[in-house]
C-alpha cells in the first residue's frame, strides 16, 4: 500500500495582482491588434495573484538563457529544502528512510539534476534512487505521483519523496507576443512543492491505481520551441477544448477499479485554466464546488505547472473535512496532450482509532462499527 | 520476471577515424599551449572510429542552439523508429504489447518528448505510459533498464520499451578549448538503440536486482552548462579516478544478493573512457577480456553514452556464448556521479528445450540433467 501523504508548499514573495497583469499588458502591447482579446482572456482566467521568484521589473528582462539557468538553479537550491523537510516532516519520515526522489521540473535544465545536489546536501542515502523528469510539463505531478505508486508496488515498505519545482517565470520571452503567449504570460505561476509517498502507514491518499492517456495527434498543441533564448512556450488555442477528450479516459480508467468517475469524494485536477475546470466538470457532470481547491490554487497562485496538483491536495488536507475511505481522483494534463491519472482512498489511522476509541463505550469494536453491526 | 531482450543499435553513416580526429586537433586548435597533452589523451581513448550523424564539416559549424536542437529532433524521428522495429521483433512483441516507454537522451531536448511522437506514429496504445529522462548522461542506459524491471515488479506480466537516443556530436562546442573539451571531442560518438524487457518471456537477461549510487559531492566532475548556444559538457580531471569510489557499490550490490561480484560471467560496464575500464577490472580483480564487449564498443563506437550498455550488451548476444544461467552485471555510469547498476541471469528457453530434447534419448529429465543425476 502507497499513501500519498500531505505535501508541502512554497511560493515566492514577489506578488503580482491580476490588476497589474492587465496594466502591463496594456502598457508593453499597447499597439497589438489583439490587445482586447488579450486583456479579456487574461481576466477571464480568473487568477487574481502570482508569485515570482523575482521582482516584476527582473522579471521582464531576458538576461540570456544561461544566465535565467543560473537563477534557476540557485533558486531552487534556496527553496526546495524547505517544502522537502515539510514534506518529510508531514509523513514523519527522515531523509535516510527515502529510496526514490522524484525530481519534476519543466522551468530549468541542469545535469546532474536536483536529485543529485539533494542527496549530497541534505543526507540522503547515497543509494537513494534518481528519477528527475523534465519533459512532461504540467502533468508531470501527476507522472511523478504515479512512479512513485509503482516503486512502492515493485518494492513494497519503499518511501518515495517527490519534488516538483517550477519556475515559469524564468520562461518569459518578451519577444513572443502572440495571443497564447501574452495569455500564459498572465496565467502561469512559480511554486516550489514536495510530498512522500509512504510504502507502509501515513495519513493521506492511498494510492490504488493509475494510468496515462495520450491524445492521439496533438503534440504541437502544447510545447516548448527550444531555442538559444531557451524554453518558449507555445500555446495552442484548441488545448482548452481537450477535456472532451481526456474526460472518457478518466472515466475509462475508474471504471477499470469499479468505481463511478462522476461519484468521487474528491477530486485533485490539474487547474491549467478555468475552462479546463469548467469542461471537465460539464464532461463529468460534476458540480462546480467538486473542483474546489484547484480552483483556489488558480485564482491564488495561476496554473504553477507541475506543483498544481500538490497545491490543491495540500488545501484538501487543510480543509480537514475528507473522511476515512473517501474515494478520489487525481488528475495532471500536458504537453502531449497527455493525462496522468491516479485513483485512491483516504487513509487516515489517526480517524480510526479515534473511532474505535469513540465506540468502546458502547461495548463494540470499530470493525464491527464499520461493518455496521 | 522481467527479462532484457536483444537491443538493436543504429549509427549513422558519417565516420571519423582516430586518425582524422587527431588531424583535426592539430589543425584547429595548432597554437594551443596543451596539444601535445591532447593529442595524447585522444591516442589514448582507443577510439578507432565514431559514427556522426551529420558530415564532419557540418559538425564543426555551430548553427545555434535552435538549429541543433531541430536536427535533433529530425534525426531522432528518422532514426528512432528503425531500432525500435528491430528491439520488438528480437522480443517477439508487437507496438500493442509495450506498457511503458522509457526515452533516455541528454543531447537534444523536446517538450512533449519522442515518448509522445512515438506512440503517435508507431502505433503504441494511448495509454502507454511515458517515462522521458534527460539527466542522467550516460548513467541513463543503466537507469532506463532499471525503471524498467522495477515497472515489471510492479505489474507483472508488462513490457517496457527503452530507446537511447544521442547524438553528442551536436553538443560539440567550437569555444571549448580546454584539455576536457578537447578530449570530449575526441571521445564521444553519436548512436540510437532501444531494448525490450519483457515481463513474461523472452530470452535475455533476467533482471534480478538493480541499485543506484551516487559518489558524495563529486557533482561538478561531469555537468552540463547550459547556455544560449545549448548544453556545453564540462568534464572534470579526476572522472577517471572514480572507479576507486564506485567499484565497491557493485561489490555491496552484489553481496546483497550473495553474488561474489568479481567471479560473474558477463559485464556489460559503460565505456566512458578506456581508464574507466581499466579501473574497474583491477578494483574487481578481473582480466581486461571480461569487458571484451563494452572495450569493442569504444573502439569502433566512441563512448555513445547511455546507448553504451545496449552497445555491448547486443555484442554479447551475438557472440553467442553466453549461457542458461550464466550470472551477470549491467553498470552505467554517469553525472553525479552516479552509477546504475544491475544484476540477472541468462535466460534462453531455446537452450533449455534443445538441452532437454538432447537429454530424451538417455532417458533424463531436462531437470534431471539440470542437476547433475
Amino acid at each position: 500500500m502507497a499513501t500519498l501523504c500531505k505535501p508541502s508548499i512554497a511560493v515566492p514573495d514577489n506578488i503580482i495582482t491580476m490588476e497589474e497583469t492587465l496594466d502591463l499588458a496594456r502598457t508593453l502591447h499597447a499597439g497589438h491588434a489583439q490587445l482586447p482579446l488579450v486583456l479579456r482572456l487574461i481576466g477571464n482566467t480568473g487568477v487574481r495573484t502570482r508569485h515570482l521568484v523575482q521582482p516584476i521589473e527582473e522579471t521582464l528582462k531576458h538576461p540570456g538563457f544561461e544566465e535565467r539557468n543560473k537563477v534557476y538553479e540557485a533558486e531552487a537550491k534556496a527553496r526546495v529544502p524547505e517544502v522537502v523537510r515539510t514534506a518529510l516532516a508531514n509523513a514523519e519520515l527522515g531523509a535516510e528512510d527515502i529510496d526514490l526522489i522524484v525530481y519534476v521540473s519543466c522551468t530549468g535544465f541542469m545535469m546532474p539534476s536536483m536529485t543529485a545536489w539533494l542527496i549530497n546536501a541534505m543526507g540522503f542515502r547515497d543509494d537513494t534512487r534518481q528519477l528527475p523528469i523534465a519533459q512532461l510539463g504540467c502533468a508531470a505531478g501527476g507522472a511523478a505521483i504515479n512512479r512513485a505508486h509503482d516503486f512502492c508496488l515493485a518494492y513494497p515498505g519503499s518511501n518515495v519523496l517527490i519534488v516538483a519545482c517550477e519556475f515559469c517565470s524564468l520562461c518569459y520571452q518578451p519577444v513572443d507576443i502572440g495571443v497564447g503567449s501574452l495569455l500564459s504570460n498572465g496565467l502561469f505561476g512559480d511554486a516550489v512543492a514536495a510530498a512522500v509517498v509512504r510504502g507502509e502507514g501515513g495519513t493521506g491518499m492511498s494510492l490504488e491505481r493509475n494510468g496515462s492517456h495520450l491524445v492521439p495527434d496533438t503534440e504541437d498543441w502544447i510545447s516548448y520551441a527550444v531555442r538559444g533564448t531557451g524554453f518558449h512556450f507555445q500555446l495552442d488555442k484548441r488545448v482548452p477544448t481537450t477535456m472532451k477528450m481526456l474526460a472518457p479516459a478518466l472515466r475509462t480508467l475508474s471504471e477499470q477499479h469499479s468505481w463511478d468517475v462522476s461519484g468521487l469524494d474528491f477530486y485533485i485536477i490539474h487547474a491549467g485554466g478555468p475552462r479546463i475546470l469548467d469542461d471537465l466538470c460539464h464532461f463529468l457532470d460534476l458540480g462546480p464546488e467538486m473542483f474546489a481547491h484547484s480552483r483556489t490554487t488558480l485564482t491564488e497562485r495561476g496554473n504553477i505547472a507541475s506543483c498544481v496538483v500538490f497545491d490543491a491536495l495540500n488545501r484538501l488536507f487543510e480543509e480537514g473535512k475528507v473522511t476515512e475511505g473517501a474515494r478520489g481522483l487525481i488528475a495532471g494534463f500536458g504537453p502531449g496532450i497527455t493525462a496522468e491519472m491516479a485513483l485512491g482512498a483516504w487513509r487516515d489511522p489517526a480517524q480510526v482509532a479515534a473511532h474505535a476509541v469513540a465506540s468502546v463505550p458502547r461495548g463494540r469494536s470499530a470493525a464491527q462499527e464499520r461493518a455496521g453491526v
